[in-house]
C-alpha cells in the first residue's frame, strides 16, 4: 500500500549528501559581515576542523565555487603551459581531468581505465617513465562515476619513486567516507567539497597543498582561483573574494559532528555501511559495476541486462521517494549507484535499501522481500 | 541606557544584505538532487526571475561563486591575451578590473579617477579615441567603495559612438537599487551577485551577454567559467557545475519579492531611501564622500577629519548591533557607508540611521539627537 502519511524525499545519491537540521539552521544566521572578526573566526574555525580529515601540513583553504572550481585551481596554480601531466581516467571524474588540463594547454597524456576498474600500477609506472619532465599526476580518489576507490597510497609511492611530479587527488567525494592522510602518504594536492562527506549543502570547495606544491607555483595567469592569494588572506580568516557565509555556518556545525565522530571512525562507519550494501546487493543476485578497490562511499550496482534502469530510478524517487544516482554516459541506464556518504544513519541507508528493494521487487529483478535488507541489517549490527 | 532585550545585529554594509527569513528557511530544503527534474525548474525559474531585473536579451546565467567570479567570467570569455582594453577606476572595485585584465594579460589602458568622482566623458572619448583595436571598457555600475554610481547610459553611448567595444558593467551592487535595462542601454555584459540587492545569501553570482558579445567569444582558455558551455546547458536547468542549491532555493523567494515589487518601484524606493540618508547627513553637518551621481545602493558619508572612523564603526556594531562599512584603502577610517540596499523596509533604514546618530553623539560629532533620523522620517513619508 501507499504509505498514508506522505513519504519524505531521501536523497541516495553522491552529493549532494544529507544535512542536518542544525547545520541548515547554523546557515539561517544571515547577519555576519564577512569582514568582520566574528565571521573571520568562522573561517578559521572551519578551516580548522576540515583539517583532521585532510591531515595536511596547513589548514585547508576554502573556495566559493563547486569542487570542479578546486579541480580548477589545482590545474591553473599547480602547471603552466605545455607541461606533461598525466590524467588517470577511470570514468565521469577522471574524464574531466584530461579535459581540465587541456582546455589549460598541458600535454595530457591520459591513462584511460575501462569503467569500473582501477589503476594498473605497472602500466602507470611504464607512463610515467615515458614521460620526461612529468609535471603531475591528476586522480580520483574515488571515482563516483563507477564506484572504485583508487589506491591512492599505492599511486603516490610509485609517483614519488619515479618521478619528481607532483600528485594531485580529487577526493571530492571520497573524503570523510575514506580516511586519506594527506601528508602520510605524500600527496601534493588534496581537494573536497562541501556537499558530499562533510554533510553541508553545495557551493563550497577546500584544498590543500603540500610544501612542495607550494614551492612550484606555476607562472600561468589566474585570479580567481589564484591559491597563493587565498593563502596570504585566510592565515587571518579573509577570504580573497566574498565567501558564501551562510554556508561556512552550515559547514562548521557538521564539522563539529565530525570531528566528535572522529576521522577513523569515519572511515570504519562508511567502510560497513559500504559493505551492507554489497551483501545486499549479493543477496539480491546483483554484481557490482566497480571490480575491485570498491568505494566507501558510494556502490554502484549493474542492474541485468534486460531492465531498464532509467525507469528503475524514476520508479524509486517516485513511489518511494528515495533519489539514486543512475549512470552516466556510457553506464546510463544500467546502474544504480546507492550513496553511503556523509551525515547519514544506518536507519537512513536501511530507508534506502528498502526503497531500492520494492523497486526492485516491482521490476520483477527479485522475487521475495526482505532478504537484502536483511542482510544490511545483519551486516551494520555487527561491531 | 542600555537595550535590556538584546539588541539585534543589523546590516547595513553593502553586501551581504539582510535576507528575509522565508529565503533563507526556503534554503532548509536540502533534499534536491542538482540533476533532478524539480532542481532544474528551479534554475530556470531563478534565470527567469532575476531576468526583469536585467532586461537582458537571455535569461541570465547563474553561476556557484561571488561577484568578483563573473567579473573573472566576463573578464576570460570576452577577451584575448593583448587585447587593449578600457578599466574605469574609480575605486576599490574599478580596481579590480585593472588587476583582472591585467592578470589576464590584456593591454590594460586605466582611467583612474578620484576616489568620489565619476568619469568625465570627454576624457573617456579621448581615451577610447587613442586606442585603436579596443575589444572592451570595463566599469561598475555603482562603485561600493566611493557611493558613486556612473553614468552607465551616457558611458554606453559614448563607447558605442566611438568604437566597436564591448560594454561590460559589473553591476553586483548595482542591480535592484538601480534600473539598469541592459538591452536598451546598450550594455554588452551585466553582472551581480546574490548577496546585494538580490537579497539571498552570498555564493552565487549571475552575467548576461549581449548578442553581439556571444558572437565575440575569445578563444582564451577557460573551463569552470566557460560561458558558453553554462549557457548550452542553463536552456535545460542544467548548471555546468554542481550549484549551490539551498541558495538558488533562497534566491527564488526573495526573486519573488522582488518580482511582486518591481523593477521601477525597487528603482524608485531604493532612490527615495538614498534620498532620505543624505538628508541626514545634510542635518549632521557631514559632507558625501561621492561628489556627484550617489548611488541609490548606498550612502558614503565623510567624517570630521579628527574623528577615527574605525573606532566609531566598531562603537555602532559594539553598542548597537549595527554593522556599516567603513572605507577602504585611501578612504580607512574616514567615511562611514551606510547600505540601503536589497529586501530591507523603511523601518529597517531608520534603525540604522538611530544607531548611527547615537553614535555621532556619543563620539560629539553632533550636539543634538533626533534631528538626522527626523529629516530621514520625512522623506521617507512623502510618496
Amino acid at each position: 500500500m501507499r504509505s498514508l502519511p506522505p513519504i519524505r524525499n531521501r536523497l541516495f545519491c553522491p552529493g549532494p549528501t544529507p544535512v542536518p537540521a542544525e547545520s541548515s539552521l547554523a546557515g539561517l544566521e544571515t547577519t555576519l559581515y564577512h569582514r568582520s572578526s566574528e565571521f573571520k573566526a568562522e573561517v578559521l574555525q572551519a578551516r580548522k576542523g576540515l583539517q583532521p580529515f585532510f591531515q595536511s601540513p596547513e589548514d585547508p583553504l576554502i573556495l566559493t565555487s563547486s569542487g570542479s572550481g578546486a579541480m580548477e585551481s589545482a590545474m591553473v596554480n599547480l602547471t603552466g603551459e605545455g607541461d606533461p601531466i598525466i590524467a588517470i581516467n577511470g570514468g565521469k571524474f577522471g574524464e574531466r581531468w584530461t579535459k581540465l588540463g587541456q582546455a589549460y594547454g598541458c600535454q595530457v597524456k591520459e591513462m584511460r581505465l575501462t569503467w569500473g576498474e582501477t589503476v594498473d600500477l605497472d602500466a602507470l609506472k611504464t607512463l610515467i617513465q615515458e614521460t620526461p619532465g612529468l609535471k603531475a599526476v591528476f586522480v580520483q580518489a574515488n571515482e563516483t562515476s563507477t564506484g572504485v576507490a583508487h589506491p591512492i597510497q599505492d599511486i603516490a609511492d610509485l609517483v614519488h619513486k619515479e618521478s619528481d611530479a607532483l600528485l594531485v587527488v580529487d577526493a571530492v567525494s571520497a573524503l570523510v567516507a575514506h580516511h586519506i592522510p594527506m601528508t602520510d602518504w605524500g600527496i601534493d594536492c588534496l581537494l573536497s567539497g562541501s556537499q558530499k562527506g562533510f554533510g553541508t549543502p553545495a557551493g563550497l570547495a577546500f584544498i590543500a597543498l603540500s610544501d612542495r606544491a607550494w614551492g612550484r607555483l606555476s607562472s600561468r595567469r589566474r585570479f580567481y582561483f589564484d591559491l597563493d592569494r587565498e593563502r596570504k588572506g585566510q592565515e587571518s580568516g579573509t577570504t580573497a573574494w566574498t565567501p558564501a557565509t551562510s554556508l561556512i555556518r552550515s559547514l562548521n556545525v557538521s564539522l563539529i559532528k565530525l570531528n566528535d565522530i572522529g576521522v577513523e571512525a569515519c572511515d570504519q562507519y562508511h567502510r560497513t555501511a559500504a559493505e551492507a550494501c554489497r551483501e545486499a546487493s549479493a543477496t539480491w543476485g546483483l554484481s557490482l559495476f566497480s571490480k575491485s578497490h570498491h568505494s566507501q562511499a558510494l556502490t554502484a550496482v549493474a542492474l541485468p541486462a534486460e531492465v531498464d534502469g532509467v525507469a528503475l530510478l524514476k520508479h524509486a524517487k517516485e513511489r518511494y521517494g528515495a533519489m539514486f544516482a543512475g549512470g552516466q554516459d556510457q553506464a546510463k541506464g544500467k546502474i544504480v549507484r546507492i550513496a553511503h556518504l556523509g551525515l547519514f544513519d544506518m536507519f537512513d541507508l536501511l530507508a534506502g535499501l528498502t526503497a531500492l528493494e520494492y523497486t526492485l521487487k516491482d521490476f520483477h529483478v527479485i522475487e521475495e522481500l526482505g532478504q537484502g535488507v536483511a542482510a544490511a541489517m545483519t551486516r551494520l549490527h555487527q561491531p
